[in-house]
């Protein structure tokens, strides 16, 4: 089974990487880009075969390890 | 409007961090993951409010500066 976890930063949590994104597009000559919020995107494969299970250890994965919780809020997708 | 990209180390690419985050998660006591890859998700707030123009100049400024299609490769969602 495949899972994929979204991390990014909470709202109200300065970004600086996607202010040096959102800057250097800007310096590219590209126009209108008003807000850039860059995260992580971490497909894992299980061997679980229980979507449940599966959703339940990945959460855990995430609280533990793939997300720090404070500033950051993740999602979990089962594929 | 607003345009989500994921940036994911094409298949055959090694991943070093998704194979630190799948040793990290071994070693925390999470068996049966076979797997893991790290990539990036970049959110962007355009001004654009043309769909297809947003899609297109997105997919440039991946082309130029959010992926590395050397070894990268990009999916855009407008969302």
């Amino acid at each position: 089974m495949k899972a994929r976890v979204h991390v990014m930063l909470k709202t109200g949590v300065l970004d600086p990487q996607g202010e040096a994104v959102r800057h250097a597009l800007g310096t590219l000559g590209f126009e209108g880009v008003q807000g850039v919020r860059q995260g992580k995107v971490i497909e894992l494969d299980l061997a679980e075969t229980d979507p449940a299970a599966a959703e339940a250890s990945v959460k855990e994965m995430c609280e533990k390890l793939l997300a720090n919780t404070v500033i950051e809020s993740y999602s979990v997708e089962l594929v």
